[in-house]
């Protein structure tokens, strides 16, 4: 039985192709949601090609979900009928270890179910599949309501880049003020730019091409701090309060730990190896920490607080039969900032 | 003019000689003190050798120093003659600005005056020399009380070796119940186990070599594991508190940061290259994190500490004509686990 058109990676090498995949019939407690839009993610990219060496193929990517809610079990209190909801990385998880009791589902003790290429414990021996397709069913504990004020379709990648850097910079106690670096500026750093402004940070975009650096001042950068000019890293050393690293190749951290002030934190996004001198670290103990998406419930707030501020993604719409193109795109660092994928092309589709 | 016995290294190749240094003379807030004992710490080779390429020769090197006080100046209120007393890593700062003001003194924005090797603000033009010598002179402020009831010359070590793994411990709130591990059985190391147990926690020294482990049972860890063992290192992944890292050569932290549990830190002691990948960071929010000696402060707290619990180093006495053999046996890892000169050596020599 398959009853929900997507695109699937179907091995390493070739592009992603026309699949039919089965949604489980909803039970009680889900939300049968008709996807509008999906983001494109580089983690999409990373699985797709098995970068990770944990791919089972076919593998459906997506975990920037938008859609409208069809149907709801008998037990579904959250939602209703033709809301407006979202789903991001995860769709389940343990909810009773210690790190779900807290709203960490993200680092549930036994593993968080994955939006796609999780084992899905609802279709035992089938593995969960993402948002390019036409729909899903998820639990509702895992669904997030989304505002009808923003723009719909640039709402899709808070849901993964949204997130990502929301919940550091909440970690760390960004607060108005602040003196907060965002390094790079792809999908991850646009986000990072236009929250940590909103939380009130004076924000400095620390890039290595002056042109990006413009950019980031109409996300909302107060200042650019170009990272090959030492003597502007110099200008700027021991004077931040935060960093958010979003560098997503290997790359050493030398240069950018003196800029932090003493006891300060660079949180890493990219998932990436880092080198970098402990001495950097111990004159001003400074630390190196890194974040994974964000629980549910803090999800929500960032959604609401995007709502609130007037906050979406910069995307470029695409078709689902585009979405091998935008990966060599996103490969190549061409997109500001985001694909998203207007899943009306797929449901008309032959 | 010159008035103090010393040995000290005249350049980077050859071995340290005897030499002879000036004092300056007691001021009104300043302690003489008759040197007793000096620590040989790591940093004492590296400088000696001009590893880090700030050295300014000659140098007298020595920060692990005790003695007895000789005089006092007028506005001295801390101490009098006859008094037990140490000298760590710093001897000044400018005791103004946010860290001095907070207790953190070796963060001081001006930089602290070193034991050895800083511009001595005293006798301008000259540099700070250290405790291979029979005599220092040290303003009060940076003099720290020292317990009759310990073995002195046992004592020195916690001046540096000391300090340096009590305050992370404590900065990182290590309590009774933790389980802490300690990496790498040295200097550092053994001081990490003694004062980790001491605070109540379950230390497990990570080692390379179990045979190291069972030394390290007798300092006081519970248990050993090994790091080469892939099993034991999957046995124990999640379960720890904190992890001291003193592993004092360029290492990769992949294996140890599964380790931690959820949200907690490994802080490096050693002076050295790292690197990682940042997926196993992100995977449990865990954090690497640095640690430079600790304040004033600190480090009476940690002397007291140690007198309260009968702590001090297992150590290996030296006169202070056997230092260049002692450089040689450090360097190879090949004391038990720190080496002190007997300044009566110095003193009595011809």
């Amino acid at each position: 039985m398959s009853n929900t058109k997507a695109y699937a990676a179907f091995n390493q090498a070739d592009h992603l192709k026309p699949h039919s995949i089965n949604r489980r019939e909803p039970g009680a407690c889900d939300v049968h949601i008709d996807i509008e839009y999906c983001g494109v993610c580089h983690s999409d990219i990373h699985i797709a090609h098995d970068d990770w060496g944990m791919t089972v193929y076919p593998v459906v990517p997506g975990h920037e979900i938008i859609g409208r809610v069809k149907s709801v079990g008998d037990k579904v209190s959250k939602f209703k009928a033709g809301d407006l909801v979202g789903v991001g990385c995860m769709v389940d998880s343990c909810r009773e270890c210690g790190p779900c009791q807290n709203h960490l589902e993200q680092h549930c003790e036994q593993g968080m179910v994955m939006t796609y290429g999780s084992e899905d414990p609802h279709q035992p021996g089938n593995m969960t599949h993402g948002g390019y397709s036409t729909q899903i069913v998820v639990d509702q504990d895992f669904v997030l309501r989304v505002s009808e004020d923003l723009d719909t379709k640039s709402v899709a990648p808070l849901l993964c880049a949204g997130i990502t850097t929301y919940s550091p910079l909440r970690q760390w106690n960004v607060k108005a003020g602040d003196k907060v670096g965002v390094i790079g500026l792809g999908g991850l750093g646009h986000m990072g730019v236009k929250l940590a402004a909103a939380m009130g940070a004076e924000v400095v975009m620390i890039t290595t091409s002056p042109e990006k650096g413009e950019d980031a001042k109409r996300l909302g950068a107060a200042s650019v701090l170009v990272s090959k000019d030492e003597a502007a890293m110099e200008a700027h050393a021991g004077s931040f309060d935060f960093l958010l690293n979003t560098i997503p190749v290997a790359h050493n951290l030398d240069a950018y730990i003196p800029l932090l002030k003493l006891g300060k934190t660079m949180s890493l996004l990219g998932a990436t190896q880092i080198d970098c001198h402990s001495i950097g670290l111990a004159f001003g103990r400074k630390m190196i920490a890194a974040s994974l998406i964000g629980g549910i419930k803090e999800t929500q707030e960032m959604l609401d607080f995007c709502a609130e501020h007037n906050i979406v993604a910069d995307v470029e719409m695409i078709d689902m039969q585009d979405i091998n193109q935008a990966y060599q795109r996103v490969m190549d660092s061409d997109v500001k900032y985001r694909f998203v994928i207007d899943m009306q092309s797929l449901k008309t589709a032959q």
